[in-house]
């Protein structure tokens, strides 16, 4: 199979028919926009032995490289459409690879509704393989959440529990994945919260996924909004395999607030009472209050309620 | 500097002062799209030492990747609007390379009134720097120019000349740049036929641009349209380096037809005198009839005027 071959087999069949790829013959794909919405779009770029193991199960890269950035849409209120899929393959893939790939893609595909509207399918010298997924999405126009719009007294709500994705990838350098079994299915397989896109869209003063961690994260939404913030990291929920993991001490909460890859929501939410109980009423996702943007330009603190020693100066991941 | 502080200072100027990409600070950009129009998307990945040579200029670097998307926009009658830039960086790039690197960017947006949307900034292990972008574009509603809507009897029109850019690389290779100058400027740095747009969208019912060579990408109309194609390849318009490369053997016209990344378009046009006369009149470009679409499905036949010897089983490039 040359490239052109893998692509007619296994990236064809993932445009699930939709005209404006024209089965990936063109040079571009044309992606109908309705009248009234502003398109959302988002990249990220995931590579071997640095955001996945090299030796990581296909279709588990897969899932992740796609839904990290679905999680950037659905932070954003936007309901996801169509990705640009990216590949830069240090060997000829295997057709056992590629199988497994692309089937998790689709899989993806459907439970989403969403399409691949293209790519770019090469080769790269040097051993790791690169994905590049950059995903669009559709929100009404002028209702895009962005992180400059929390307001000073909003509660800062976060969906789930998060140092799961940072427990799990420890486990499995520690040769330890079956003692923290959902840690690890976390870290490799993210779930993007899209089931509270609707809340995001109504209740959200400002948003953002835990993709660099909750400290990096927050931190953002506070200096994008030119506001302090108050986190108390005793109301942030953990798993049962992270509780284990903090009683014997193979993982800290300051690894738990600063690691990131959970890819839960949080938001900025004004401070009402009943709306409040609204915002996951139908959605069947835990949400709880961690926090409060307060109106102290930039001051950012973490509440001393679960240790004495979290260092706030280091927080989230930087590549160099 | 880290990760931040190099989007801070070299990528955020890209943007422009778009608002819908809030300095980069959001999960995403919100890009607007303005009622009647379609959105059109390409992406291309360009990887060290397979798609330009590793010690390459950071600014031909840069000017290439962007620029073999804006072509795929062209070809489909789409104007640029914006696109995402995803990194993957063997080693922390140093300011020189970063500066070079953007301020060629920015270049670019300036001369092609773009601007960056977003993307990723990461680091890859291996030694091999990987580009990949996703360009956007606009077209009004049902405009784009495909691939499969050639009719029997449509002109191929061509602009401006091939084999350049297969040239520049081979002389570059050989130590033998300053023999054929014009031809490594042109390898090294495409420029998109942007000029051509309106003309695609009037005139072509069908369009690519020549990135793959000449008679893969003809034979791609051909096969989208259900038409065979007839090409003579004594109509292709070559530079003065390339006549010069062939007199001494130094390139053959299987090389020139079958070479890639000379980013020309190539149009499917009705055969009628007038519209022609006018398609490329206000644009500044010459253009070709280099050959004939024909109700013969599948055919696709190169006339022997030029060489007894052009063997077009092996036309274009892959990466397998």
């Amino acid at each position: 199979m040359n490239e052109f071959d893998i692509i007619e087999k296994y990236f064809v069949p993932l445009t699930r028919g939709n005209a404006g790829t024209a089965g990936l013959k063109d040079d571009g794909a044309v992606v109908d926009i309705p009248d009234g919405h502003e398109l959302v779009v988002t990249s990220d770029t995931l590579n071997a032995d640095t955001h996945f193991l090299s030796n990581e199960a296909p279709e588990n890269i897969a899932r992740k490289a796609l839904r990290v950035n679905l999680s950037d849409l659905a932070s954003m209120g936007a309901r996801p459409l169509c990705y640009q899929l990216n590949l830069a393959f240090p060997e000829k893939p295997s057709e056992d690879w590629l199988a497994a790939f692309s089937n998790a893609l689709q899989e993806d595909n459907e439970q989403y509704g969403i399409y691949c509207s293209g790519g770019d399918t090469t080769g790269i010298k040097g051993g790791y393989l690169s994905v590049s997924i950059t995903a669009m999405g559709l929100v009404p126009k002028g209702k895009a959440v962005r992180r400059h719009g929390a307001k000073a007294g909003d509660l800062l709500v976060m969906t789930g529990e998060i140092g799961d994705a940072a427990l799990g990838l420890k486990a499995i350098r520690a040769g330890r994945e079956h003692d923290f079994p959902y840690a690890v299915s976390r870290y490799r397989v993210p779930q993007p919260r899209l089931s509270a896109i609707g809340a995001v869209q109504k209740y959200a003063n400002a948003a953002a996924d835990v993709s660099d961690g909750l400290l990096a994260d927050v931190k953002n939404i506070a200096k994008s909004s030119s506001l302090g913030v108050e986190i108390d990291p005793s109301k942030v929920n953990i798993s049962k395999d992270v509780q284990k993991a903090l009683v014997e001490n193979f993982i800290t909460w300051q690894e738990i607030l600063s690691s990131g890859d959970d890819y839960e929501l949080i938001m900025a939410v004004s401070d009402c009472a009943n709306c409040f109980d609204e915002l996951f009423y139908n959605i069947n996702l835990n949400q709880y209050v961690v926090g409060r943007f307060l109106e102290n330009n930039l001051t950012f603190s973490v509440l001393d309620t679960v240790t004495h020693r979290i260092d706030i100066k280091g927080v989230g991941w930087s590549h160099f």
